[in-house]
């Protein structure tokens, strides 16, 4: 379990006064690259250099409770299945102030050669550093 | 069926030079405002002054292809499902350049009044409108 | 002058319930992607294409009203400068139902070269359609 | 001054590959929540509690390089005036890499009442705070 937190920030909120559903998927994301942080040059590096993403195939989101601004969230991040070509991640979202299970997003990534566009074997260095985080 | 078409805007896309995934829910947002339109005062009058919101409780999204910059989406909208205190809508996302399905979103919304956070009964005008958009 | 003509959606208001001021910047270049419609091929061959866009250098904003959800807002685009190798855009927000002068932004953009990211001179056919805006 | 400090991130850029300009009053507002977080319960209860904001009046950036994915910024911030009832905010957007000045922005504040929507003299510990981080 890899394990990220922040504050809902001013202008995340909608005409509701919570925040708007699309920004769980940014928070995900956010949520993800710290977890890639792990890997030598980090998510940065994979992307820049190595010419490496990982672009979403599929996506599930439950919503429990809402964030509302002056909520801090726990966003518990897990590799819930490490494929051949693809990534499952898991993200547990909870309210800090009171462990409220707000939300849970799944994401499914296929490993992608950026430059050709195609679906290419999960490195070794990521699948060692997803193996850490296995739900 | 519902069809809502825009463009990639110059700063929907991501460091992978496609739109980022989690535009395809606000995408779906715009294209439920849009069909919600067909209200007397629109999704506005709804929010504002009926003070009833649909924020979602499960969302499934399917993507197929990228879109980038240069792109312009046709996104066909449908009432999947119309429940007692729910709605399901299904976003079928098409590329404008050579019709390619690029995703599917499916949005399942609680009809909920906005002062009480709690799930009301689909009001019936706004049935009627979704009634009018059956997949 | 260019008419651009759009409602507040319902994610762009912030937690005290205005369109957070950073969105200004947003629409404008959405009113500046609209004028340069007026270009074969619109913004976008120029910047996918010809590999021409236009950074900002320097922007200014004032904001004497609010706008919110419910609200549209006409945009009046107008050409205020057109250099060697830039052009400064001005844009009136006005609020559509009672027609407030909500904000103004004046926009300095260097013609730039995407790939060499160097400034060049402003374009023929660029500066014909902007010399029909002229303020 | 007041020092904040992050990453670029992977959906904050643009077609051309840089930060979309917009992004910068973003990150001019994080930076000064991150600032008003020295305040007895942060920006957050001056906010929902105290009911008062800073709804920005005028703006000004000046853009002097790039910032791209795999950036990080540092912000120099500061309390360029404290007025009667308006701040004017500082920031000084720095590249952590090669220190490059990347950017300024002024931003010029009202304090306001939020559900009156008119301007308010500057609170005695608001003032005290910002006074710490003079230019």
């Amino acid at each position: 379990m890899f394990v990220y937190e922040r504050a809902v920030r001013f202008e995340e909120v909608d005409a509701a006064k919570i925040v708007f559903f699309a920004r769980f998927l940014n928070y995900a994301h956010e949520a993800m690259e710290a977890l890639l942080g792990g890997l030598d040059g980090g998510y940065v590096r994979l992307v820049n250099e190595r010419r490496l993403g990982m672009p979403a195939v599929h996506v599930e989101c439950d919503f429990r409770a809402p964030l509302r601004f002056g909520d801090a969230m726990r966003v518990e991040t897990y590799a819930a299945r490490i494929g051949t070509k693809s990534v499952t991640y898991r993200y547990e979202f909870f309210r800090a102030r009171d462990n409220a299970h707000v939300a849970t997003v799944e994401h499914v990534c296929a490993v992608t050669d950026l430059d050709a566009m195609k679906a290419v074997p999960v490195p070794d260095d990521v699948r060692a550093l997803l193996e850490r985080h296995r739900a």
